[in-house]
């Protein structure tokens, strides 16, 4: 018998239109689905009735849950199924796809990778934010607000974030939120740059809220996660930019107005 | 007669597959299809035959063009058709999506943005590079290598971006590959830094290759556009996760082999 094949497949931001055409048609091949948590149930729900449909559990990346997906990996390739590992987003943008491609390349396993729309460009797409713009941003930061469980080559360099990019974007940032405020502006951006929040991105439970960075470091604005933060003037674009409408409703929020580009 | 929409629409990184399944329906729906330079005719074929199919000309973003564009956008929808405006990639990469936006809005013409999967990220994935991995990489920088034709608010400041990002990703960076290397060596990366320039990324024309920041620097590789150049560490791990395969072949040319993390 031949041997099955992995898929490491994007299922994007939530939107189940966002999915890619492949990640479609994989989906109704796959004889299992190991999915992450933020997976929206809605994607789920287009795998092939006869699929085991298997959760990866809340903290993937820790030892135990990994062993676990990687062990399915194994025996179901081993019977030769076809395995989709689906993650929310991209696969590889803080999905740890990567170290499962690893596991995968020394245990011999066939793979291939399905990038996905990942909730970075998505969420602040849908709330209206184009990360560059000619006037605005040439440059892009991503980070993610959980440095403490992604081990980072470096610590967290405020200071040269803020020289280094007109636009950052933190994912998984909610909880730190304040924290996050308070070391930008100490590394020195302006309390008035604009920032977005974007909650629940792409979906139907979509929340955006636009606010000053130094209202988010005094802690005055609760981000809930899943989040998608968004810091610097493009966020501003996000008053006459939002399209996005849920049952007709605009879902942006605007807790501080923008001063337009010579206030941010 | 109502007044049509325009669909502000990400073709991703080249691979029809990578299309999302909102893209798809809607190029079976489009009146009008005005389509960037670097869209996969793949892509364009996916329109519905009728559709009036507008080249968008090589210098999008010039005065003329632009104006061209924005004309066309407002003509098409007075007659209450549906028009796509198909980038490459994700349209507000980079894709001067934002501004067009802009431009629709204030004309009160409806539109939608329909993100993409960008090539900053699906490049590097067909490579077999996670841009982001728990032991190389949590931050990730994008920049692109005209900085002269895109307005970044502050000057491209390396020792910043050297200082900030485990991995830094360069678009439109062939024709200053070696200007780009010199200057992040002389910001103060190691000239050993392993980098992968991905030419034609996800297509059939896909080729790869791993040299060392300092080759780069010396202009020694010719790097040709398009092309999605990778720095950091995480390049080396295509020499493992080189999973992508055209004809049964991969596309990946070491030029000079990596060191393994601890020599990066």
């Amino acid at each position: 018998m031949s041997r099955g094949r992995v898929y490491i497949v994007g299922a994007g931001p939530g939107d189940p239109a966002l999915l890619t055409v492949k990640a479609l048609d994989l989906l109704g091949r796959a004889d299992v689905v190991i999915y992450d948590r933020l997976v929206n149930p809605e994607i789920l729900d287009l795998a092939k009735r006869s699929a085991r449909r298997v959760y990866a559990g809340k903290r993937v990346g820790e030892r135990g849950v990994q062993d676990r997906i990687n062990a399915e990996m194994v025996s179901e390739t081993e019977k030769g199924r076809i395995v989709v590992r689906l993650k929310g987003g991209d696969p590889l943008i803080f999905g740890r796809g990567g170290e499962e491609a690893e596991f995968l390349t020394r245990n011999k396993i066939e793979y291939e990778i399905v990038p996905g729309v990942s909730s970075v460009t998505a969420g602040p797409a849908y709330a209206g934010i184009p990360l560059t713009h000619r006037v605005h941003s040439s440059s892009v930061m991503i980070i993610t607000g959980q440095s403490s469980r992604s081990g980072s080559r470096k610590a967290t360099d405020w200071k040269s974030i803020v020289g280094a990019a007109d636009t950052v974007v933190i994912m998984m940032g909610a909880a730190a939120s304040s924290k996050i405020g308070q070391e930008l502006i100490k590394a020195g951006l302006s309390a008035d740059t604009s920032v977005a929040a974007i909650e629940w991105a792409t979906t139907k439970r979509q929340r955006t809220r636009l606010f000053r960075l130094g209202v988010m470091a005094e802690g005055k604005v609760l981000v809930r996660p899943p989040s998608v933060i968004v810091v610097g003037s493009v966020a501003s674009l996000a008053e006459r930019l939002d399209w996005f409408r849920i049952k007709g409703k605009s879902t942006l929020k605007i807790l501080s107005p923008a001063r337009g580009l010579d206030g941010q």
